[in-house]
């Protein structure tokens, strides 16, 4: 029965003291910048989304405007994802056939003219990292470092070099294990070898890689128990590309929302993904409110509150004061 | 960036042998009926919905007319609630100077004659309990009882003598507590009293007592907290009234939605609430896709795949063979 129309339950609310969850005080923080801007990805903060869109993968349009020179819709993708709530925009330029080192220091260059949050550089190919991060103002984040040795010792010198934070995508020359504790221990590895570079754990940012649920049933509840292992013992942020949950399946929005909130609760503690669908957004501000990471819910009200009516003066605040009063009663 | 675009990392999808994800192997199951239908609430298994429509608290027209012995809003409650996908039903008749022991066994006899789904029997008064009890057909869930003295040795003999299972309220005399550890040791004692009793862990739902994240910003974080050792250290299942978490703020049902899957993934096994909504609905049934608690996602794709085109012969065959490939194409 609801809370608020029963007086007995009601009644149970006489709550005095403290709040008692305290988090455990590991506090990782993953700090990536701009020019002028910083983000800080970390464990009792708010979820940081990182935009998707700037990448000509699966999208031919984009892919043969960037490999013409003609940057504007990177510009308006950029702009658009950062309006609808994307604290870092990930930015890719993985052309068949194109110069992809030049044409990713470009975009690189073009997007930090147009947008001040931090970027996450990303390419399989090292010299596109490098020409990138060369191109880079600010601590970006790399996309990304495997578990293989060879891209081990390829990236995590950049990393270093550029001052910069990393992706750790937890597979190796073994490739993705459906077992988590084996990709714990990717991760693991990962960690240690950039910790031999000179790279501190809170520089890094593991992906699990997220699979498809409709391909593999357990596929959520393995991300959900690594995602617990690396913040528990591992001690490190992680993201991942958030819709692979739902491929091939119907109502996708429907499905990445629940993916999203059920990881932050987890300790995820940033996506990849496209930040313009509402439901997925909504579930994201939501689970920042579950998690407390939205002190008095203020962005959650400022964003779903009414519209003031017109002519009304205080409209806000006579409302807060409203439901200020309601919460008082609800807890007193 | 999406995994069905990006050729690295659909190659990196190479997957073989079994799922690494395992359960712990304690399985708590609570088994609830009809006079014809079980259901089973338990950890391993959907998240069962009960519905809380059938309560006059705060329902003026409904108190009114349930005094009056007017039961055709009841029956009507009932049937859409289970068509919307209540698994259970609460019903509560707690109308101020009215009979309740009377109208609540009238509202079970009632609401039995048109649905065949278990109820819970929702009364703060033992005698509108035992009424209740006394007129239901099948194993009833008794709603509720609490840590405090009295009630326990009120009813717990009640839920011994109609073999029912309890829904158990983490207070005592001295209230609510903030600390989930104290609310969690509550618990634990009604567990150990219900045993004196003769009544199995198995019987008992215990409710960690969801407060509004609008008063107490860490509900959310406390209710997950305390919904995880019950289940991993009690070892029992658990339900709430899930729309209290987010009373007194705009978007109620975006912030239930969250909460819901969340409280899932913590491993909530049930809740009271309104089954009428789309938005906390598909959370659930998304939250059980993510727990692998619906099989090849069977559930999730009746429900949202689009309905077939007219005068195809074999549409949803043919949709689920070219979803079968995606999905082997995806994973393999």
């Amino acid at each position: 029965m609801p809370l608020e129309s029963d007086p007995v339950r009601r009644d149970l609310l006489r709550v005095s003291g403290q709040d008692g969850f305290r988090e455990d005080g590991v506090m990782t923080d993953t700090v990536v910048s701009s020019a002028t801007k910083e983000v800080v990805i970390g464990f009792d903060r708010p979820f940081v989304v990182i935009g998707e869109r700037i990448n000509p993968t699966g999208r031919k349009l984009l892919a043969a405007e960037m490999a013409a020179g003609n940057f504007s819709r990177v510009v308006s993708d950029a702009v658009a994802q950062v309006e609808a709530g994307a604290q870092m925009l990930d930015v890719n330029a993985g052309i068949p056939l194109a110069d992809e080192p030049a044409i990713l220091a470009e975009t690189v260059r073009l997007v930090q003219s147009v947008t001040d949050v931090p970027l996450s550089i990303d390419s399989s190919i090292v010299a596109a990292l490098e020409a990138g991060l060369a191109a880079y103002k600010g601590k970006a984040l790399v996309n990304s470092v495997t578990g293989e040795e060879e891209r081990l010792e390829a990236v995590l010198p950049l990393v270093r070099k550029y001052g910069a934070a990393v992706v750790a995508i937890s597979n190796d020359e073994t490739g993705i294990s459906e077992d988590p504790d084996v990709r714990f221990e990717v991760a693991r590895k990962i960690v240690e070898r950039a910790a031999d570079h000179g790279i501190p754990r809170s520089d890094i940012v593991v992906d699990p890689l997220v699979m498809p649920v409709g391909a593999i049933n357990a596929a959520g509840a393995t991300a959900f128990r690594l995602i617990r292992r690396l913040r528990e013992e591992l001690k490190v942020n992680t993201t991942c590309g958030a819709s692979n949950i739902s491929f091939g399946l119907p109502n996708r929005h429907g499905l990445n929302a629940a993916f999203l909130s059920m990881a932050i609760g987890a300790g995820m503690t940033s996506a990849i993904m496209n930040p313009l669908h509402a439901e997925e957004m909504t579930a994201i501000m939501g689970a920042d409110v579950m998690m407390g990471h939205d002190p008095n819910c203020g962005r959650w009200i400022r964003k779903f509150r009414e519209p003031a009516a017109v002519g009304d003066e205080a409209p806000a605040g006579a409302r807060a004061g409203r439901e200020g009063r309601r919460r008082r009663q609800a807890a007193g």
